[in-house]
């Protein structure tokens, strides 16, 4: 069993990775921290917690709901920090200079450029030297990275759904630089502390488009689709001209990315059928555990509760544009599900250990 | 007081007509068809009804809960045809031939050109005779053709929403014919009729997009702005090109539509500001009592049960692309209330009458 | 045209106000109060009255969008006060002393005896040289006494629902003092404030029991069915033995209230049937605009956003007992609808006038 | 690895005995039957199910997701049955023919009375020889019965909240025979077939009451109640007077039942305190994995997705009333969890296996 720690433990990414946890075979929760709630046992925070049971085989759940709250994690294997960025940077430091394996669900260290940081969260990034030995958790790139990091930056949510979506056209180079990115997404995204925008008769039966001015996933989408063009030997010459406007819609979970890309024409001015492009889809993901191509729309409710991520594209035959419909658990794929992805690589166990459970519909 | 049929009375843009006929001065429901409700009094059907009170400084309700549903319309001074298409076009046939002036919420005359009707619906139009003196009934566009015509086309929802989102921009000139529209509705827009998709436990939490290989509002949405850019002095040359993606989110009403067009560079390579297109669009909508433009991202909520339009249009100045996010509600200006305000001017009415009710927040 | 003035504008129920006020024919908003928008235009606090329109038949829109928050309320014929109790009280004393007729939305008038409500606010009562005046503002039980007084204390949500059920059958006398009241409301009720409990992803597809030791209406639900029974002639002796638990379901509006009373059995030993029950409260509200009897169990979606209530009394025959299901919606007749229900008592208007709304379906 | 059949996949119960199973060591389901899907594959049917993985520690999945529907139940060790009343009967009686262990997921076997059966459910039992042998799978009652039996009849959602709810208090004796039961339950309680009461626009933002002439799991709640009684020495004189109304709330998962009950006073006239009352249940169902008595108001969120029922007692001291509110999700510990408690049972499989999975919270 692997000892690891959970930091800011009164978010929801911590709940959520303690709702998972508590089913993994190899990972045992021994630190929760949480500066308000420092003292406090798991169970008086969140009280569902009490029913925690034993996994299959074994004897003592793989988190105890009496954990008690400190204000500093313990020595552990592994470390989630699940703190909002800057605060996060500042503990990765600490853990990583303490020799404990960290996975980042902050956005401190998904920018390889602490310019472009600096640039979107209005600060100097807090502890650049870390930058270099970061790695992008997106395991279905980077998994063979993520075994040997000491210190792994979980995707965004957005970003993951985007990126999963666009990665294969890019690569191939079948599409074009002008890309818009249109993300919808439930509302556990925004955080667990009560504002007036997410006060339940406020966002209840309202849907609305936020930050268009630009969001923070914005750069991290550049770079990974940047990058995964340019490894599949289609280089974006002058870079992606991207739009990305993120929307919120009356759920608690779920994330749906429609993307709109130009295909390119063949030296006979065709482009590829819908088909070919599936098809092409299919076998970029064919050993995936996670991702699935489907040849039809899919849903966010397929989704709800699990580490799964659906993907349709299709071409608009009239306009000749690529559409690609993706969607994922913002709080699974998009932050806790995939954090314990990369714990596992990070841990030399199955990747998708733990993660096996099936989404809840209806 | 103008008396008024309402055919189909079993369809929520019927009932949401009732809605607002309840209130309205000069109206008065005396006539309701429908097939399967032959018989049956109003308030059998719709049992909140039979709160009906009169409108202020009358005697009597604008509508009667013990009105008996008939099978064919009496003859009314007016008649709003709430049937599918098909079925709409032969009952609008019927009553033009009887004098009754006909505001047809259907599809079926908002095409001009019966063979893109044909191309869209799959089936010959029903009443090719008629497409000529029938006026589409986008008030905003077309308040004074709608006054002297005998039959108007209601737009459709998401078309509404999308060509008051566009129109400014493309009658001005200022974009290009790329442009993509991502909208997103709540589920009245489904109809009345209970569908596995639309069953509260599918529907519930969930985000999908539909109709990805063509939904039957890109025509209507293509002819109208291909007018509005010729009418502004802008044709555009090979016509538009256009994608128009639809999605559900979990909610009653409401239409979020967000825009995505290519901003044309001045000589000097600049394309204009915010701002500037801002004051654009207010200058455009200055005199329109139901369309809004406003300079943040606009709600929903902000519209429900209203006949109000809120339009925010924003410049992506990384890849200087204009963003314009439109919202209303689907049943109201999107359906029963721009009916109504078609009546007004079919009947010599103020056009605002009756529609003068504010959103309901929350 | 009356002049009224709205204090403490940011919340829930003085948005309402504004929503309803905006179509009433003699009222004129002139004076809006509220601490933390002091400055701001009304706007500018609820960006969607900017599209406020005049009422028919009149020039200039009943509420000014532009109006500026105050601190103080101008000198108006009557005002709306919407603090929360304690606060509440002290600006009712002011405006009472300034002779201006005042609907309390608070709970600080609606106890006649002081001591009760030391008893559930735990803090002396702040004005009890007022409490003799007040007026319990439910009209169809007290409009004569409304009309007449200087200061209406405005009914609780779960308190109308209650006794608006239960008024009938105690004044009958065909119910005993055992009475169970099942209270569920939607979150709306539960004001603007962000809390916790409200937060969107928490309040979600969740429905729990609040206030399970005591919830602050049911002091309020006793005197007024105590009251009731003595009126009618049947005084309960020893008083009613009455338990009330309120619950949260997630919605924003409505009220459904469902009561349970020991029928009493007449001198053979029968208890009388739903029918006779169901004609009994025909009868006692024949006359109400607001109040409806129906026979079949109502749905709280029939009452969104108007003034109505719907009754169903049936006896559950295995056990004799009374069941009387009521249900309104808590921002309108739970609040702010009957508010101006009473303003047109105070001010010597129909009662009705401007609540003519009907309720948003679907 | 057992061999299991689900008996009408097209359920919801069904879906969600997949979502189980397809975590369950010691199961694997090889037989689904269902009328209007035969041929189909169960990915066909439920698209999102293509995403099954093996379980930890398993090379192949415990469902396969290419299994084809088909008229007839395969020769397996178990069976779930997951059709309506009546028609269950009859598929019941051939499955107990063929030696394959039944747990019946609808009412036909929960009743021992055959009468009460033809009164509740307006036809003659269709398998009356087969109600003795059929024991009512409520497991922290009747384990050690499960065990042995042939065919169990699994409990209904509001029945097994209620009954854990009341169990401890009527087998203490604590409480008299004046009982009502509020109870509220999502919508998936209402099956997967459309129905324009829970259509999407209708059932959200409403709550209402239903079945108020008497509701098919009153008399399951009555014999099980009783049986308690008299099991603890307390048996109901001239039987319980129990009222149960059920309602909707706006949500897809979820009941929470409200029980009202009369303490009765011991010979000083004293009723017990909730401490006592909370101690007294706590101790009742101190080793029960699945049941949880807490001191504070239960969400139904703590549940859902989860076998857990939290329950708790409280006393309402202006009346000397027990309060017990219990809450659970409908379609895990009120339908399918519960099937597969019952099955591990009758399989000799540790009760909770399979069954860790904690609630999804948000």
């Amino acid at each position: 069993m692997k000892t690891v720690s959970i930091v800011n433990i009164t978010s929801y990414t911590a709940l959520e990775l303690v709702r998972l946890l508590a089913q993994h075979p190899e990972f045992r929760v021994v630190s929760v921290t949480g500066r308000s709630a420092v003292g406090k046992r798991l169970e008086e925070i969140f009280p569902h917690l009490r029913a925690i049971l034993p996994p299959p085989d074994q004897k003592t759940p793989a988190v105890d709901p009496a954990l008690v709250v400190t204000e500093e994690p313990a020595q552990t294997e592994l470390a989630f920090v699940c703190l909002p960025h800057a605060a996060a940077a500042t503990a990765v430091v600490s853990l990583v200079e303490r020799g404990i394996k960290v996975v980042d669900l902050s956005a401190d260290f998904r920018l390889h450029d602490s310019k472009v940081y600096e640039t979107w969260y209005t600060h100097p990034h807090p502890a650049p030297a870390l930058l270099e030995s970061a790695v992008y958790g997106l395991c279905e790139r980077y998994r063979e990275q993520v075994r040997l990091a000491p210190l792994v930056a979980n995707p965004g949510c957005h970003s993951t759904a985007a990126i999963l979506a666009l990665t294969p056209a890019l690569a191939a180079g079948i599409v074009g630089p002008n890309i818009i990115i249109n993300s919808i997404t439930g509302i556990s995204g925004g955080g667990r502390t009560p504002v007036l925008a997410y006060h339940y008769p406020e966002a209840n039966e309202d849907v609305w488009a936020y930050n268009l001015e630009g969001h923070r996933h914005l750069p991290e989408i550049v770079q990974e689709l940047e990058a995964a063009a340019a490894i599949g030997g289609h280089p974006v010459e002058g870079g992606l001209r991207l739009t990305f406007v993120p929307h919120i819609a009356p759920m608690t979970r779920g994330i749906l990315s429609t993307s709109y890309a130009e295909l390119r024409a063949d030296e006979r001015g065709q482009v590829p059928t819908s088909e070919k492009i599936c098809a092409l889809y299919q076998g970029f993901y064919e050993n995936e555990p996670f991702v699935h191509v489907v040849d039809q729309a899919p849903h966010t409710k397929w989704t709800v509760g699990s580490n799964h991520c659906f993907l349709h594209p299709i071409v608009d035959r009239r306009t000749q544009r690529l559409i690609v419909v993706a969607c994922l658990d913002n709080l699974v794929k998009g932050a806790s599900g995939q954090a314990i992805q990369n714990a596992n690589l990070l841990c030399g166990l199955p990747e998708a250990l733990g993660l096996a459970g099936l989404s809840m519909v209806p």
